[in-house]
């Protein structure tokens, strides 16, 4: 797998949980690891992972050992995927359904309890307010993890605020 | 897994390609295992799967462990596994679709080739007719396997139209 954007170097500790956010996706994954408590959240790592191969079933395969590398390298205790929406591109949707599958599949294997928020629940795991837009929660972000600008690309961002829904439930 | 159909014992060789093929279902999961050539085709055992699991993550767990029983048994060589069309229920779609994910990636960790044949190819593997309905692709399952009707439930009859267009390409 080729990974992506900002990484801050894990400091394991076996006290509290440790939340592991995905953003599926079939081209790209998001992903960040979280642990702390909701009022003192302590970001571990964010970024993103590009699964690789030249057919369908290699891309799956490589979703599965990206999983497979996070749940090994950063331990998680819980995982937080977020569940789908879509209305327009059918075909899109099957894909990134595809992927999901094999996350979910895999996070189970690897033994994690598995909360799977609406988009909308993780607005408001956030900002507050389940209507908000992708400014809103990027601005949120970097204040509550005092970043100096979010995450990168826009998938590693949704998946700290993923991480974050992992932290309430 | 709780396994429901006919089904004929195996009689194991390592001669020629063992075929499986798979309807992909959340609920139902249809299955066929074929050997031997597209003229003489032999069939190994046909059924079907329900996947248990009172959560979603539990229910894709019981998916893999299927596949996983289906390639530990019969030792395919080679996977079927219809396409997704979708264009009502997009709900049900992504559903499908998480458990075809996690159906190709359990094939494809098993080492086995892997063909994803659209349902028209399905149909004209049977029937000669990429337009053939239900029942005429029934009919000559039928007389191929020298059945006298055809495997039941449907996702079972579906499963070995599948395995057939394996022994294809």
């Amino acid at each position: 797998m080729q990974t992506t954007g900002a990484t801050i170097k894990a400091r394991a500790t076996r006290a509290g949980p440790i939340i592991l956010g995905i953003d599926p996706g079939y081209d790209r994954l998001g992903y960040a690891v979280l642990k702390g408590t909701l009022t003192k959240p302590e970001l571990v790592t964010v970024g993103c992972v590009s699964p690789k191969g030249s057919s369908h079933h290699e891309r799956l395969q490589s979703v599965a050992q990206a999983i497979h590398e996070l749940t090994q390298t950063y331990h998680p205790t819980k995982a937080s995927v977020e569940q789908l929406f879509f209305s327009k591109n059918v075909k899109t949707a099957i894909k990134v359904a595809e992927a999901r599958g094999v996350i979910i599949s895999e996070l189970a294997r690897a033994g994690l309890a598995i909360q799977e928020p609406s988009p909308q629940a993780v607005k408001i795991a956030a900002t507050g307010q389940g209507n908000a837009d992708k400014k809103q929660v990027e601005k949120m972000l970097c204040l509550i993890f005092k970043l100096k600008t979010a995450p990168k690309p826009a998938d590693a961002a949704d998946a700290l605020a993923i991480a974050l829904t992992g932290l309430i439930g």
